[in-house]
């Protein structure tokens, strides 16, 4: 593209640089700042780098947070032996909605993957272990994205703690609340049938 | 969605101001600059910062510029007295992409839209009047997209200026080079046969 002013050429490189945005699709937002009132941009800006430079992790989840300790941790009534490891902040906001786990998480802050660099030392791993060493933990539970990568972290994970006495499990596979069965994946579906459940459990919302 | 941060809630509202940016991929989005190193936002925001508080537009085409009179505007080769009329500058580097057009442009902002409370006055339309009183034009040729709202400001600006002594044109409109004719939609094929062309001109590349 030939830009007529250096200073637009860059916002749009900048910009661009984003996932998921291309060059023609960084041009139109570009170009809808600049359409709007100063204002709008200014709060834009100013919102990414507070976000940036002020935001804070819990210190015993990992999990994004405005205080020290996260509100899901810092609440009474959560179960803190019940540990739900998850990749980011987005599976917590998930499973949070669905208002059915009482215990607390463990965000990751990624998963192990070599074709981006990622391997486990880069993750919130040995935060972890130390806590299920000084006993604080009863069950572990993985709640990862069955994909190549969440398997592999999965299992690096569990190769770790097998060896403490504690319960370990990973959230259902299976077809979706509201699916047809003629149109599950083959793997899926013989998960779904060799991990099957006792028809009273399938009754409880 | 119930964020753990205001910080972060905040960022994902304002991403989430862009058009065509949903909350879950302004989240995506602003999670990204989280696992970036902090420079990325830095650069991100001063280059829109800057775009937004230093760019110039063309005193003479309202073109986006980084200086008082745009490049096109300042080439002694271009003719000054054709002028192709536009909506924004995503249409000036599109034609200029074809190196088809001598003349210069004018830029007029947008379109007039009642929906979007667009009337002529917001539009830069007075100043190309200005330039047709001064005997500066020979030819304006329309170069809208074929909307309602493009029709609308073609016809607008054409009634304004019909009674000056100037060439007035509008781009072709037809079948695109490579396209099926069986598969071209009935409005345009009508107009392409109404507004046939000597086959010789469809020799010149």
């Amino acid at each position: 593209m030939n830009f007529p002013s250096k200073i637009l050429e860059n916002a749009v490189n900048e910009v661009s640089q984003l996932p998921g945005i291309g060059k023609r699709s960084a041009l139109r937002l570009v170009l809808h700042l600049l359409n709007r009132p100063k204002e709008q941009t200014e709060y834009l800006t100013s919102a990414l780098n507070t976000m940036r430079n002020d935001i804070k992790f819990c210190n015993n989840c990992h999990n994004i947070s405005d205080k020290e300790v996260c509100e899901i941790c810092a609440n009474p009534k959560r179960q803190k032996d019940m540990i739900c490891v998850v990749e980011d902040v987005r599976d917590v906001m998930a499973i949070e909605n669905t208002a059915q786990f009482k215990g607390i998480y463990h965000v990751l802050g990624g998963k192990i993957s070599p074709i981006d660099g990622i391997g486990p030392h880069h993750l919130n791993i040995q935060s972890l272990i130390d806590k299920i060493q000084n006993n604080d933990v009863s069950e572990v539970i993985f709640a990862l994205s069955s994909t190549m990568e969440g398997d592999t972290t999965n299992f690096y994970i569990f190769k770790q703690i097998e060896k403490y006495d504690i319960k370990i499990s990973t959230i259902a596979r299976g077809i979706a609340v509201g699916d047809e069965i003629e149109y599950a994946d083959e793997i899926t579906l013989g998960r779904s049938i060799l991990n099957r459940i006792p028809f009273e459990n399938s009754l409880k919302s």
